[in-house]
């Protein structure tokens, strides 16, 4: 990467000046959506599709570009003279391109105006539990999501529904999301009960009473986001409708909401965000501006959220050192801030009908349960007419529970209403990399508890940036996970977790 | 420019689209920048260069490709299809066109990199009055800019330094220019004279007398912008180091800065930003995203901005209308927010060495004697060396005043030392033009002054709106003053002023 010494080959040279431009206007792109969720007066988002529009027009351009094309092809012949970065680089280059071109200008199009339809009929179906209502449209916005999943899977040489997942975390089996998700399916229900039964037979934990004032909110965020290593002269917290981590590596924006009345919600969002954030700004600054320097994809993303939030912020060791921090806060409140109440309040298990309420324990059964019925409707073995009828089943099956109605079933979530089908198993791969990449991190580091006990979490950081976040996306994610962890994800790691915080 | 009756030519329809583009990235631009000044961490700057290059270079990619000439040439011949929108557009279009592509890419990127260094030696060399240590760079930049100024004024068919005036306010003639500030420049003198003997003879007014709280003031400009027509659902007021207008048309954001101990000038910049936000906002929407529809120029955009803060805010309607509020405020500090004391408060004139704190009566001056110096070192009359001197020399004849040093003398603005050659007339265009514009404003709508004594802006904003935002750049600056007053930039109207407001 040095100027003076410029040995690269011609062909992957020019790739990594055009994709140096495309990641730079990705990045002014995140910066404008963050002022759209944060900034924005209502009046200027027309003005701001059309600068989004612009900027997705031009960085589509520099993919779609005939020459794009031709200089992949120029680099694959050139690839024995690339060191391991470049060839991890060239290898992102070509998936991202791949999936650029991957469909006909005709599909694209039909794919973002069925989308938009879509998301609009959503919005009215919802809240009036309306399936049938928004069935035809996204009945067209299913036919070409599975036609582009078919474009893009003869590409890439994999199945349809592995092409779609393949946009949101690279490289993944189906039969291998299957094999995870049977064994997680198959032990859950079991551990759900029993950790009910173990709830019922102790206290209730108090329920801290509020009012909370936002300002102090606000200080403790700051100070807990400093302790976790976010740096305020790289980043910023804000206030937006739904907290995101957003902006770019070297300033990185996440936001929260406040409410009065109730506090933990929106401090733990700040702390998932926290860990999203910490992996976007520990992304390695010599691959900045090229494809391997980017994340490696959803799953990992929220493993890093979720290590953070689930894994070392509800445990045992950070609770004792927040719990004086939230009574100099707030006051005592009754105790209901003394470490054992918080450890009781933050992992209460509570099944409901709704993923995002979820607990630690019920999340995975949502997730594994979008996952069987979404794979089922791009391989075309399940009508939307059944549908609803699918999901209530699934639900009796995996969580016990039977939705009223679709309002909170099948239409609660806008994933496949603007097209995503493929997201959702990250949510849940995501879940089990934090528990496997925790647990290894401990292994190798043994001082990290007790460290983060006393709110120093300079141990877990330094393991985090040597074999995640530094490594962006040189591997494959299942790659990133063995070189980390010494394996494959293993679902054994994630039980033993829940085994240990539920029943233990 | 509907699309179900689509009759523009091809080319022209064309460059439309491309223009749209361009011009929705130039918004991308305005907001990042708009961030840049108000938001972003420190940490974030090279981030964010780094995506304002990217869209520069994208930018200018759009008007430098070869197509883009060819189709202008194209279209050139279709002229006589395009209504009188459209050919304002198209010759718009050739003007960006012209100042996008005149230099060579190596003389570019030589102003780029002399800039650079010149801008960072000066930061020191003010600060330290060191002249002679910015020189050799700024001979160097000088000559480049010297060479762009041919560059471009052949291919506009004008003289050097009106190629460069050109950017900033297209087509004014040097022998106007001249014409205008020489009339002033005699006048001048012996009108601060008077003004000073005047002031000399009557008590000085009282100064109210601080702190005056943040919040109270935040309140207050957010009201008296309110009050002026500015729209907070199209727009925000934040806070920055200089005060500024940016954003987009339908997103202005305009900033000021808060001194507890000083109000007026936090409150003067509120109300000055404001008359810039009118503009951009008044700008057509049918042509938002093309560049007919962009503001006409610095010199009209500074009219409005003066006219807001000079001709209306510091007059007597408007100050009857303020003073309660202010006391509302702030509370009664001694009287000294009477209308007539505040008149008097804003209204005095102080000589000084500092263009960027003169009054209303001694800026022009400061103006004159810069343009008289640049236009002199455009056209190689005037050698660097001579420059401090020569300065020294203007000083004592336009304001009767010595710098002591360079810092309070050449050295004060920043515009030659990034290359800006050909920007200072602007600001005195504007004043002379808002004086002119307001006049005509009263002249056809008499019950102006007594709905502005109300804090009624509607009969001003909507004659302002008509006769200039709405217009854009669908004329050059002179055919819009004198459609708008009836008569090209008379000096007599803003002498007129300038008598009636401090002698009369």
């Amino acid at each position: 990467m040095t100027l003076a010494l410029d040995n690269r080959p011609r062909a992957y040279a020019e790739l990594e000046r055009r994709f140096h431009r495309w990641t730079a206007l990705k990045d002014a792109r995140a910066v404008l959506e963050w002022d759209q969720a944060t900034m924005m007066p209502e009046g200027g988002s027309e003005a701001r599709a059309e600068q989004i529009a612009a900027l997705d027009v031009v960085c589509h351009g520099i993919l779609a570009d005939p020459a794009t094309g031709d200089l992949l092809a120029e680099a694959a012949c050139e690839a024995g003279d690339l060191d391991p970065w470049q060839k991890a680089n060239l290898s992102e280059m070509r998936r991202l391109w791949v999936h650029a071109t991957a469909l006909e200008p005709r599909l694209v199009e039909a794919l973002a105006k069925s989308v938009g339809r879509c998301e609009s009929l959503w919005r009215k179906a919802r809240p009036a539990a309306d399936f049938a209502s928004i069935r035809p449209e996204l009945e067209t916005l299913l036919g070409l999501v599975r036609e582009a999943a078919e474009a893009k899977a003869a590409k890439l040489g994999v199945a349809p529904y592995e092409a779609l997942v393949d946009e949101f975390e690279p490289g993944l089996a189906l039969a291998e999301i299957d094999r995870l998700f049977d064994e997680l399916a198959a032990f859950l229900p079991a551990l759900r009960a029993a950790a009910l039964d173990r709830q019922a037979r102790r206290p209730s934990p108090a329920l801290p009473q509020g009012p909370f004032p936002v300002d102090a909110q606000v200080q403790l965020s700051r100070r807990l986001m400093q302790t976790i290593g976010f740096e305020f002269t790289h980043g910023r917290l804000d206030t937006s409708l739904h907290p995101f981590c957003g902006g770019v590596a070297d300033d990185v924006r996440i936001t929260t909401r406040y409410s009065e009345q109730e506090f933990v919600q929106g401090l733990m969002g700040v702390l998932h965000e926290t860990g999203h954030a910490l992996y976007e700004r520990g992304r390695p600054a010599a691959w900045r501006y090229q494809p391997v320097g980017l994340a490696r994809g959803m799953g990992i993303h929220e493993s890093q959220s979720l290590l953070i939030e689930m894994q070392v912020c509800r445990g045992r060791e950070f609770l004792g050192f927040l719990s004086p921090l939230l009574e100099e806060a707030f006051g005592a409140r009754n105790g209901a801030f003394k470490a054992e109440n918080l450890q009781r309040l933050y992992v209460r298990v509570t099944p409901g009908f709704i993923r995002v309420e979820a607990d630690e324990v019920c999340y995975p059964s949502h997730v594994i349960l979008r996952y069987r019925l979404e794979k089922a409707m791009i391989a075309g073995e399940l009508a939307l007419a059944d549908l609803p009828q699918a999901w209530n089943e699934g639900m009796r099956e995996l969580l016990d529970l039977t939705p009223p109605n679709d309002r909170e079933g099948c239409l609660q979530d806008i994933h496949w209403f603007v097209g995503a089908w493929g997201y959702f198993p990250t949510y849940t791969l995501g879940a089990m990399t934090a528990a496997q990449l925790y647990d290894a991190a401990r292994r190798a580091v043994p001082e990290i508890p007790e460290a983060l006990g006393r709110g120093d979490f300079k141990p877990l950081l330094a393991w985090l940036g040597e074999n995640v976040h530094s490594q962006a996306s040189r591997w494959t994610s299942r790659e990133l996970v063995e070189r980390a962890t010494g394996g494959p994800l293993d679902p054994a790691v994630f039980k033993a977790h829940l085994e240990r915080r539920y029943l233990g």
